[in-house]
């Protein structure tokens, strides 16, 4: 059956709304799972999603000197956390995999027990974190070797503006992801949302150019209320301008200031994007286990989902 | 087990949206209703509802002189056409019944086969249009009936701000009509804003002297696309002021126009109920089968559900 969110992701007069989660760290039990499951979607009572999105979180100390301000930790099979999310839900997940540290052949027994055994229909699959380390499948090969298995993933890719601030080149990667087989793109946490629209607009023209619509890019936010989870966000390689720092670090409301920082860049990358008809949608997610960091994503969430909805209602009219 | 709907209604940090609905004439086979449920049912597959409403269309002639510009025709039974679009959709449904025109063991039995055979749990009672006519059952010896069987439904009345305008004592009705158990309230739909916003302040004022906190307000909105809409409108009591007659009329989009209208209309009376503490919820219909009305329902629909749920999130963060 083809995904539900495929459907979806194919009405550019709509928006598209996700959730982003890592699975709990492997030294959780298995028994405390369901409670933790529950307590998640319990936040989602209250908010209408389209989806979840699971992450696979890598050890990244490859890509950055620093050290993590939270530190790395194995977590639970996404598949598998995925899988328990949807059942529990009954709301589509999109399960992240990053496919360099392993073979072809782990990769191919890995997507045919996602079909199979996790019920997977929406995946995204991410390369390594750095050029350097050693790297035995890379992305493109993934892809090569996804597209040779029967199986009708909705598939999706990771942007990040980031690199495209520095290297010009993001469009043109996602323009290749494309021809690979994604159907949508999901973004790094957005805090610089100049680099986002600049990204945005080169993919479109690039689109137009070449004929083609541009994929669904859904963009990522996600709250921040202290100098640890900004260190954080630094460390994961998004970009935050000094005067957004100053605003967030000088406020005596760092978490409030930060959802009006992430609302002002949604409106100005929506200027962009709608126009040059680029369909948007939005993940948010918290970067930490702290409540009040993940009660502000939910508000953030509500926020960011009434702007965006309104925006496209209003489109619908002109 | 309890409405799910009561649930929601209970949080007054979230609106609540529903798309309201006529059962088909009773002319109509029953082969013929599964096509028009799923019509139905498909325009709301890209908006997301609460649930739907279903109204029990009288002949309102006693009401009004004037001949009713679409002709009354009978409907199917509303408990059933509403048990179809609960089963086919899975979404709740309010379903009304006017009490007036039959006895209170037919009113007895109509509450328990609501309960029993059609699955109701929301349901909405409405009096006699005029108080002119042979009224077996008055409105307040309905609530006592349902008050004395142990059916736990979700009990709401209606809400003609029209009313209040001339009687200066709608405020009062709704207190009454809380006490006779009602949990929330369904306007008629909005042309006269300002009717609307000054009975809601009157209420919201009354129930802070008492001490109570203010049941919820559903109000309802309609595109108008023609003059014979409009005649209808007025025709069904609804208010509309010179002036946004005059626009509707002279507009050449008369159906986007009546949507601007709308949605200036939810502006002014969310900037009252709002700070006052009177939760709000959206009810969209169309008062003609005319597929360009429908369509512009759903329009409608989207706009102010966002402009709704944008100033709860916005007001979440003050």
């Amino acid at each position: 059956m083809k995904s539900e969110l495929a459907t979806k992701f194919a009405d550019p007069s709509r928006g598209v709304y996700f959730i982003g989660t890592t699975p709990p760290r492997s030294s959780i039990e298995d028994e405390q799972l369901d409670l933790i499951s529950q307590k998640l979607l319990q936040r989602l009572d209250n908010i209408e999603v389209d989806g979840l999105i699971v992450y696979d979180i890598q050890d990244e100390s490859s890509r950055i000197d620093k050290p993590r301000p939270f530190p790395f930790m194995e977590t639970h099979d996404p598949r598998a956390w995925s899988k328990r999310l949807k059942d529990a839900s009954n709301k589509p997940v999109i399960t992240y995999k990053s496919v360099s540290s392993r073979s072809t052949e782990e990769f191919t027994q890995w997507l045919q027990e996602a079909w199979d055994d996790f019920d997977i229909k929406d995946i995204v699959l991410v390369g390594s974190p750095s050029s350097e380390g050693d790297i035995k499948l890379p992305l493109s090969e993934a892809y090569a070797t996804l597209g040779k298995m029967p199986l009708d993933f909705n598939l999706g890719g990771v942007t990040i503006a980031e690199r495209h601030a520095k290297k010009k080149d993001e469009h043109l990667r996602l323009i290749n992801k494309s021809e690979a087989g994604c159907e949508f793109f999901i973004s790094q946490a957005v805090y610089n949302p100049q680099a986002t629209a600049d990204l945005i607009s080169q993919y479109a023209q690039t689109c137009k150019a070449q004929g083609e619509a541009p994929k669904r890019v859904i963009l990522t936010f996600t709250p921040c209320g202290s100098a640890k989870t900004l260190e954080f966000m630094e460390w994961l390689g998004i970009s935050v301008p000094v005067a957004t720092k100053n605003r967030i670090l000088g406020s005596e409301t760092p978490l409030d200031e930060s959802i009006k920082i992430c609302r002002s860049a949604l409106e100005l990358i929506m200027e962009t994007a709608l126009p040059d008809g680029v369909p948007l949608g939005l993940n948010i997610e918290s970067l930490t286990n702290r409540k009040e960091e993940i009660d502000a994503s939910i508000h953030l969430y509500r926020l960011l989902k009434a702007t965006l909805d309104l925006k496209l209602a209003e489109q619908a009219l002109l």
